[in-house]
């Protein structure tokens, strides 16, 4: 796929030039968008880390609610629907302090209402560092 | 106080230069910093939003580990301990487009290995737009 | 204020006898019940305990999301709405093992729709043993 | 398997007879019980209901303690080890009435201190009712 989601004609127009929004900060690339799975991968940077040269923990939470939103949104718009967060539940198993991270995410739960996914975050040794939850609710657009 | 709690020699030295990190990119205004109640304010801005206009919902939980972890090695460091995150849980109530977001802390828990920090997110109206908790570990310095 | 929330005509009559419900197998002795404070205790007992010994960790969320529930029902009832769960985070602290536990929620958040109560759990050397938080949401009653 | 994990000599000597225990009170059937899946089935009865008719919602979070409990014990105590709960998360999706609860368990994380398991409760339409998250915290028995 393409490395940008917002290409192809599935998500609505932004309001703002990307580059200039916390998704062009956060320079994602994307690997996979489907319906029930998606993943990103994105590099460690300075801006990424907190002081004492870790990855931010907010970075995970940030980078999941990226994910489960655009993946969402990307299977709703089309249909008259648009989606937002409800909550982001992130647990923080090791730090990762450099390297490629690599997050995938799956659908555990879909209704009419609320959509939940799972985003597990892996370093570049392959080793789970973090998972977090997200569940979003799916709307009728506003007219 | 000072718009910076690295300033006060509460925190560890930073091993990398603030402005190059996450926190520099964040440009919180510290209004508080007590071993039970922290504060911070921040404008949005175009490199806080997501494409729509909206304040991204990964801001929310990226600040609260922040203002959560600053407080809580601000209140540890000087006693031989350090903290790191174990979860973040926002819940998303009401979004932000614009103006200054004013942020609020307080610690529902502490006991010898763990803290509870609770933040409230009010936009420049005061309406309640965001809760999230953090769980801090504290641990012994490593050697 | 009397044992039971259930004799004021504050909630809706039950479609069960109390005795032979959950809540009667639970036994609470409610304390407070307001708009913005609710609090129960209850004595520990074998058919609360876990095969060890201890208080069973399910008892914490189950009497919290009862709490939250009669507290919001009675709160909101009286106006055409009804309450229902939506989620229940417990974080265990402490085992209590024998003796009175003590209940005090508090409501964080409330709008048209959600509301939410933050739970805290306390053995009878007043030491908190676990903190656990309750999403309401409020609708109104169906015809 | 046999309906009581507690009768293989994996688990721990119980302190109290079964029967008295609120695990004697919810008569679980175990179905599965391995090392990342576990997986239990009960009737809803009476005792089981909030006055309304409706499955109480605490059953849901209580089921899953007990079951990602006695999962992880049952793999760790043979090794020297014991397991308490950490945290206990539901979200509710859809309220069960009456019939046959299915409860699946996968093991979603795991390291030397730490274990994540993830609950699904289907109603018998095989509808999802509600997921539950529990974290466990593994540690060397007490000498």
């Amino acid at each position: 796929m393409t490395n940008s989601p917002w290409d192809g004609g599935l998500l609505p127009e932004p309001a703002l030039p990307l580059s200039s929004t916390f998704e062009g900060f956060l320079q994602l690339s994307w690997q996979t968008l489907e319906d029930q799975n998606a993943g990103v991968t994105f590099q460690i940077r300075d801006d990424l880390r907190q002081p004492l040269g870790l990855m931010h923990g907010g970075i995970y939470s940030a980078v999941a609610e990226t994910v489960a939103s655009v993946a969402t949104m990307a299977a709703v718009w089309k249909n008259g629907m648009t989606a937002s967060g409800l909550s982001n539940t992130a647990s923080f198993l090791r730090p990762i302090t450099t390297g490629t991270v690599r997050v995938t995410a799956r659908r555990r739960y879909c209704d009419e209402r609320e959509w939940l996914w799972s985003h597990e975050f892996h370093d570049d040794q392959n080793r789970l560092c973090a998972v977090v939850d997200v569940w979003m609710a799916v709307r009728p657009r506003p007219a």
